[in-house]
């Protein structure tokens, strides 16, 4: 495919603005071509007014319809193979290996929304069935479902240029929803962004769906994200990336005339709570377990262990020297582009600045020619200089973790529990180690979205069960994952039909269940017509 | 009992502040007794940390004993009887017979959610087995099931000083989701309010509950509304009132470093759309329900139907006539208090201005010695008049409605396209109507939270189907309901736990599942144990 840099919006092709970028190869510092058109004012209205339109448009094509265009979607991201991976490498220094099973889980996901939605008990129908006999006044018949919220704009992420991009979970679950999205490329894999862009147009062009179904704008000035979030036909934000830029987008989504929900997803430090027994236990596989989670995908993961709280003890001294042992080994990687490298070095700096904290290892540096390397670093500070420094608790995107020392079970639960919000929390130990740290659970209950015993938190497996989210700042909404079938809910909103008659109920509603779907009749689940 | 006039916090009275108010009786002007005094920012913040307490104590309580609470709380609500009943009438001027029932509604309510929590199933339970043998990586177990999100703020409204005020439907579901309550009580009931919270704080006295579980401020300024909302251990913000109120307390809530959901439901207009086939074959019908519906409870209704559309013809005309005689015969009501009465004429006024908007009929004024009378007004406008003055979409909260002539379906369909987010719209018509206007109800999915046909909006259903919302500016948050069973879900949020052991994991998540309750399995619904 020859790429164009040009926006596309619905069907057409469009490269009004004369503000261009280019993508950077970060393994080489390569300026790749071909250059991409910032979206004008006018662009991105252009592709709210066909959203609208679509939306109206798809509200009366079928599930069953919906479900074949998100399947011929997957297909199509499918069918780009090796010229997309090749692509992906060029613009994120990714490995191969992780694009290729980052391309597998997109389509993955897609599959999964569509079976979601083909299945259909999704839309949580709530059926109280009349009674015109009650008194002392009739009892209305009052069916409820939802439907989706209208056009989403979506921001693609950096460190995930495929599954949490284009066409990755936010995109799928919104289109399954019912919602156009329009996609505001993230400008660090724009080539990228364009192929997939250009087989998800090319799906909805040989569809029966609207063309306004699915847009993408390019632009790298904030003003650009902000005019997109502040359009009034947009509903609702799709996020992955930084807590600055994702609170900018909340704080223009919520002082518009009409505040629309943002679904932003900003990071989190991860905390690893080591408890005594699993210390003395198995030590040196949780180091291994540790190294890799830390340095997958040079540490570029929003799931990534940023922080390792274990007791003082001999067990925990031996943890830290195995650990740094390994880290000392780790290949030194190269970074998405200059700008994450340089916020990751500050970080390091920053935490080297307050007194007390030591590196304990570091990978080594190459030669750097292109200033993108980052080298795995493990620090270890106390529980005390952590407490007094609120610094060392904010995330530091990379392959780095910060040990703390805490001086009893005591002290670790005050640690973690002036923590802020986080995606997750993993604890390590025996059975009896959690039995007897049930008040460290508690306090981690209230600070993450997901739990993990004995693993880590990177690999976030993509099911029903799974919340990817968590309180403020790890989430700008708690209630809402971004992985997993669940994210479909963050696009839907409910509607109450009061007295319908039968053939004026959508489907999902009507008495004869004709999709069979779940149902809650009268407090009651059920598959059963009425 | 004996009224005093002081915040309630956990347990204790409290009266630091020395600003007070007193509540007005509105038949007659006359200021009662005892006085207000209004919280200071050190009871405010004495109360959440009260709330905090308990939420970490209350978390080791079982549902059944929360549901035990409620259940209690309910018959202390109840066991006011008469006494409730007599301060409610004297603050309110609301008849003795709708008090009545609002309190038999509050009592229900706080039952419902009672029995919701006692059921279980309402945790959302997820459930994905592990396969430690899947390739290439060993599939973890997953877990899910909502949890409380922590102290919730309620504001009393003062149209229902009962059903949505300090024992009201935020309250219950609050408490039912495992929140602690902060009420700030609406100032022009605080006597009812104050038997009602000192009703629920010897429940809580008397239960296992730690005193945090509830308390309840007073203020009159807006700046205690604020604070309220602005401290950092507040998590979420149930708010029914006007819209200037409820967008003040959103942007408060949206601005804090952490935000925080509010649930703020703040009126609408609730448009009425009467179809060909239902005014030719039963008009005076209608016309007698549209008079009842608006004129119920002087009009205080967030449901209230303030607009009505109908197509240009003989049967609407003689609608208008016939509505314009019952109008004139409706006795003329009291207000709330002068400051809803002020603004209900001040509306009436507004609309005045406006060219092309007659008054078809009004009820007679008494003397209205007290300035709180409003009578019943009806008003007719046609779609172009509609159209090129936006006021006239706005909500007058009182017993108006304003008859809009449209001149055909589609245009009809034009200005219910140019309508605002409303919690409900109404449709009348036959079957035949409906089937060939869908068109217009697929524009009104868009715009409400509850369509109904052939009926009326006043006297909604509290059941697990209703949906008490819709989108900006009927409400803040357009995915959920403040009136029944799913009003909970505003309160909770989802938490995740991976390769857990049994025991390390709530009851509603462990294989025998022992409460029976209903969760989704590997992505089938079910009620068995693993």
């Amino acid at each position: 495919m020859d790429l164009n840099g040009h926006n596309i919006l619905g069907s057409s092709f469009s490269s009004e603005g004369t503000d261009t970028f280019q993508a950077v190869n970060p393994s080489t510092g390569e300026i790749l071509t071909p250059q991409y058109h910032q979206a004008t004012a006018e662009e991105i209205d252009r592709a709210l007014t066909l959203a609208v339109e679509a939306f109206h448009d798809n509200r009366d094509r079928s599930f069953q319809a919906r479900a074949k265009l998100l399947e011929q979607m997957a297909d199509a991201v499918e069918s780009l193979g090796e010229e997309l991976v090749e692509r992906v490498v060029l613009e994120t220094a990714l490995g191969e290996g992780r694009v290729k099973s980052e391309q597998g889980r997109t389509v993955k996901q897609i599959r999964m929304f569509a079976d979601l939605i083909r299945e259909g008990s999704w839309v949580n129908a709530r059926i109280d069935q009349g009674r015109p006999d009650r008194t002392p006044s009739p009892k209305p018949d009052i069916r409820r479902m939802l439907i989706p919220i209208g056009p989403v704009a979506v921001f693609g992420a950096s460190n995930f240029p495929l599954a949490f991009s284009v066409a990755g979970g936010d995109t799928a679950s919104a289109l399954a929803a019912g919602c156009p999205v329009i996609v505001k490329a993230h400008p660090a894999h724009p080539g990228t962004s364009e192929l997939v862009a250009r087989a998800i147009m090319e799906t909805v062009d040989a569809s029966p769906f609207h063309e306004g179904t699915f847009s993408m704008v390019y632009g790298e000035r904030p003003d650009i994200s902000i005019q997109l979030v502040e359009h009034p036909s947009t509903c609702a934000v799709g996020f992955t990336g930084s807590r600055k830029a994702g609170r900018a987008i909340f704080d223009a989504a919520s002082s518009r005339p009409e505040p629309i929900p943002v679904y932003a997803e900003m990071g989190s430090v991860n905390p690893v709570f080591l408890l005594p027994g699993a210390l003395r236990e198995r030590s040196d596989t949780i180091s291994e377990g540790l190294t890799q989670s830390v340095n997958l995908g040079v540490g570029q993961f929003c799931t990534n262990p940023g922080l390792v709280f274990g007791i003082e003890s001999e067990p925990l001294e031996r943890f830290i020297q195995v650990t740094g042992e390994q880290v000392n080994q780790v290949p030194t990687g190269i970074m998405l582009h200059q700008g994450i490298r340089n916020a990751y070095k500050q970080g390091i700096d920053t935490f080297q600045q307050v007194g007390n904290v030591e590196i304990a290892a570091q990978s080594r540096s190459g030669a750097d020619n292109t200033g993108t390397e980052a080298p795995s670093t493990l620090m270890v500070t106390d529980a005390d200089t952590f407490l007094a420094n609120p610094r060392l608790a904010e995330e530091v995107f990379g392959p780095s973790t910060l040990i703390i020392r805490c001086r009893s079970a005591g002290n670790m639960e005050s640690v973690a529990g002036a923590l802020e919000g986080n995606l997750t929390a993993s604890i390590h130990g025996t059975d009896e180690d959690l039995a007897a740290h049930r008040a460290l659970v508690r306090i981690l209950e209230e600070k993450v979205g997901r739990l993990i015993f004995n693993g880590f938190p990177t690999g976030v497996e993509v099911c029903a069960s799974m919340h990817h989210g968590g309180p403020y700042p790890a989430t700008t909404d708690v209630k809402f994952t971004s992985v997993g079938t669940a994210a479909i809910y963050r696009f839907t909103r409910p509607i109450c039909y009061q007295n319908f008659p039968q053939e004026g109920l959508p489907p999902e509603l009507q008495d004869r269940n004709p999709k069979q779907i779940w149902r809650l009749v009268d407090n009651q689940y059920s598959k059963e017509s009425l």
